[in-house]
C-alpha cells in the first residue's frame, strides 16, 4: 500500500485554468485567415509538422507557436500571403498572451481546501514570462507552497524538481490533464497521479492509454472530486 | 566592514558566454534586409521602440525579439515587405537559437577555480528553454550548485531567489555585465557586486553610472581577474 500523500503538484494549463480553448480559438483563426488558400485540414496538418519540427528549438509556449503560424502560412501559400495577413497572426499572439485567466470550475474551493491539508506545488511547463503572468493573475498563488516551472515535464525534470524541495516521491501525487506531462512520468518515478481529462487534448500530449498501476492511478471527471478521493485514500476506503 | 563572501551569483549572457554579439549580428542582417526601404538608424530606432511597446508582453530572449523584428519590418514598410523576407527573419532566430555557446576568454577556468571554494549559483533571466539550451552546451554547469532562471532580473525577483537558496545577502556577491539587471538591484539588497562590462551594451540594459558604494562595488575588466581580487578581498588587503 502506497505511503500516505502529503505533497500535491497540481499543472496549471487546463486543470486549474483554461488554455486549450485559446489556441482552439487561435486555429479557428488562423484557418479563416488561410481559407482561400487551402483546406482546414491540410491547414491543420501543415501547422502541426512545423510545430513539430520547431519544437526542440522554440519550446512550448504561445511566442514559438506564433514564430510555427507565420512559418506555415508562408510556405502554405508559396509566398503568396499578404504581410497585413502574417500582421494578423502577431495580433492573434497578443490577444493570447492577455487574454485573461479563467479558473476551471471548482479549482479555486478545491486548492484552497486542500492547503489547509497537504503541501503543495505548481508544477507547469512552457514560457516563463506567460506562466508567471498567469499564476500572478490566477488568483490562487498564496496556496502553494512553490511555483516550479519547466521548459518540458519528463521523469528526468520531475525527478529533479522533486529532489531540489525535497519532497518524497512516495508521498507525492501529481494532479492533471495530460496523461503524457503530468501522470506518465510521475507514475513512472513511483507517485500517485490523478488524471482530470480536459474538453480538449492537443494532439502532442495526446498518448494511447497505457495500463496504469490501478493502486497508484486515479482518474476524476472534474477537479472538485479530488478532496473526496483523497479523504477516502487516507482512510483506506478505496 | 561586509562579512566575507561564501556565494556568489553569476550572469551568464555576456558574463561566461557572448551573446550580445549575435543580436549585433543580426541587427546587421536586418537593417540590410530592409535597407531598400529605410536607413538604418531610423529601422533601429523604430524596433527598439517596438521591443519596449512588447517587452511586458514577449519578456526577454529571442522569440519576443523576432516577433518584434517582424512587426517592424510589416509597419515600416507599410505592408510592402515580402512573405520571402519574413521567412528570412525567422530563418536568422532560428541561427540565433541554434548559435554554439561560445565562453568568454578565461571563464571556464575561472569558474573551476573559484567553485572549490565558493558556492555557486547561476543566475540569468530571459527564456527557459534558450537559457536551459545554453548552459547545458556551455560545459561549466557542473560547476554550479544551482541553475536559477527569471524572468526579470530586479530587487523583487533575487530577494526571492536569494530567500528562497538560503543565501545570507551579506555573504553574497553578484558577477554581471549589466549594471541595471546584475549589479544596482543586488547593491540594494545590501550585497557585493562585480561588475565587468562586455564590448556591447543592448540599450534596454545601459543606465547612467550612478554613485556607488564602493565599500561593496568592484569593476574588472575581465572574468579572469575575479579570484584574485576575492582573495585580496578575503585577507582585507583591499
Amino acid at each position: 500500500m502506497p505511503r500516505p500523500i502529503t505533497t500535491i503538484g497540481f499543472d496549471a494549463d487546463d486543470t486549474l485554468w483554461h488554455n486549450e480553448n485559446l489556441f482552439e480559438e487561435h486555429h479557428r483563426k488562423y484557418c479563416e485567415l488561410l481559407s482561400e488558400y487551402h483546406d482546414s485540414d491540410v491547414i491543420e496538418q501543415r501547422l502541426y509538422e512545423t510545430e513539430m519540427r520547431n519544437l526542440e528549438l522554440f519550446g512550448y509556449g504561445i511566442k514559438g507557436f506564433t514564430l510555427s503560424c507565420i512559418e506555415t502560412a508562408i510556405s502554405l501559400t508559396q509566398g503568396q500571403i499578404r504581410s497585413e495577413e502574417i500582421r494578423r497572426i502577431i495580433d492573434y499572439c497578443k490577444q493570447m498572451l492577455e487574454h485573461p485567466v479563467e479558473l476551471l470550475d471548482g479549482a479555486l474551493e478545491t486548492v484552497e481546501a486542500l492547503a489547509k491539508e497537504y503541501r503543495l506545488f505548481l508544477i507547469t511547463k512552457g514560457d516563463l514570462r506567460d506562466q508567471e503572468r498567469k499564476i500572478a493573475a490566477s488568483g490562487i498563488a498564496h496556496c502553494f507552497e512553490h511555483v516550479v516551472i519547466l521548459s518540458d515535464k519528463n521523469v528526468e525534470s520531475y525527478s529533479r524538481a522533486l529532489r531540489k524541495e525535497n519532497i518524497a516521491i512516495e508521498q507525492f501525487a501529481m494532479v492533471g490533464n495530460s496523461l503524457k506531462s503530468d501522470i506518465l512520468p510521475v507514475l513512472e518515478l513511483g507517485g500517485q497521479a490523478f488524471y482530470i481529462p480536459y474538453r480538449i487534448t492537443w494532439k502532442h500530449e495526446a498518448v494511447e492509454s497505457e495500463s496504469t498501476n490501478a493502486n497508484r492511478f486515479f482518474e476524476l471527471d472534474s477537479i472538485g472530486k479530488l478532496p473526496d478521493i483523497l479523504k477516502k485514500l487516507d482512510s483506506h476506503d478505496l
